[in-house]
């Protein structure tokens, strides 16, 4: 039987570190970006937009949009929102079923519950989370270069990432993002060395 | 320095049977009702009177007691806590300070926090819970012979001592209990087998 972990994380709490590393050290396929890719394959829609809903964005756009600069129907945008809904599902139960797999974000959690209770995977969810400095700490050690944000700006944008994650996953699953009940390991990373827990970690799953 | 894991825990999730069991894998110091008759030595109050506080059992029965059958005034009751906490703080970071140990519940991850943050202790702070079914298939395994409660009834006993528990840890912290932010590892046990992770997690420390 495949066993499958799912991450979910905050922004800035190294969960997709955490995630790449936990896939190599268990020699596990890793998927992240590549579902955003699946998706568009799936489905007729644009990959920039398909990106914009699935990392939650599009609560904040559309409202604007509906009716007045961009002439979307609100009947037409539910259809395509409903379109990746369904992509989504298909994609992340394939990659399940596929093989074993760490599988980043996009509320692969909850999708992946019946095929647990199923007995078709053995699935193992994981939160990743960190204190506010400790994310604001991380963020700004893998800035990019030119990237001068402020610690105030920084920390706003970490703060709307997190939002935006925890609208989608919300309006998705019904469930809170982020609650302990919804998941089986939630690590803090804020005084965790995530490189050096990985071997141990690994041996859990 | 000295390794200091505290767990708190929900009443049927196996928090008991995982520190016990990881206090011997790792050889560690294990404390729990010790603290009881750590506090009971340390103050002048009757075992039985500490166990009921420190257990968040006071929060169901004094206002009852008040200036009625116990004729207990408020001053001498209010002094009481005041004991129960200052001896629980003072014994728990002497347990803390002494060697490696496994500390559970009686809010020692609030109160060791000071001693980390002054560099004293490494500190891993551990959460365990469960779901509601898997609580009550733990409590019916380990009811004792005679004790014939129906499932309703169990139920019942298991959120009532999770509810004191809360209590008692809110009331002394001014934090909620069991939420992820305050610890470092949250552990559902639902679908894991406690003994076979024991020396995986072990290493984590």
């Amino acid at each position: 039987m495949n066993r499958v972990i799912t991450i979910g994380r905050e922004f800035g709490s190294g969960g997709r570190e955490l995630g790449v590393r936990l896939a190599n050290a268990l020699d596990f396929a890793y998927y992240d970006k590549e579902i955003i890719t699946a998706i568009v394959n799936h489905t007729d829609l644009a990959e920039g937009f398909v990106k914009e809903v699935v990392e939650g964005k599009s609560a904040r756009y559309f409202p604007l949009n509906i009716g007045q600069s961009m002439n979307i129907n609100v009947d037409y945008q539910i259809h395509q929102m409903q379109s990746i809904v369904k992509a989504q599902t298909e994609t992340i139960k394939e990659m399940a079923l596929k093989s074993n797999c760490v599988i980043v974000g996009r509320c692969a959690d909850y999708i992946l519950k019946d095929l647990r209770d199923e007995g078709q995977i053995e699935l193992f969810r994981l939160f990743i989370y960190a204190e506010p400095e400790s994310r604001l700490k991380r963020c700004k050690e893998r800035a990019k270069e030119g990237e001068n944000l402020t610690d105030k700006e920084m920390e706003k944008q970490i703060k709307r990432i997190n939002k935006d994650r925890a609208s989608y996953y919300e309006d998705y699953t019904l469930q809170k993002w982020g609650d302990k009940s919804n998941y089986d390991i939630c690590l803090n990373t804020s005084f965790m060395n995530i490189e050096s827990m990985i071997p141990h970690l690994a041996k859990l799953f």
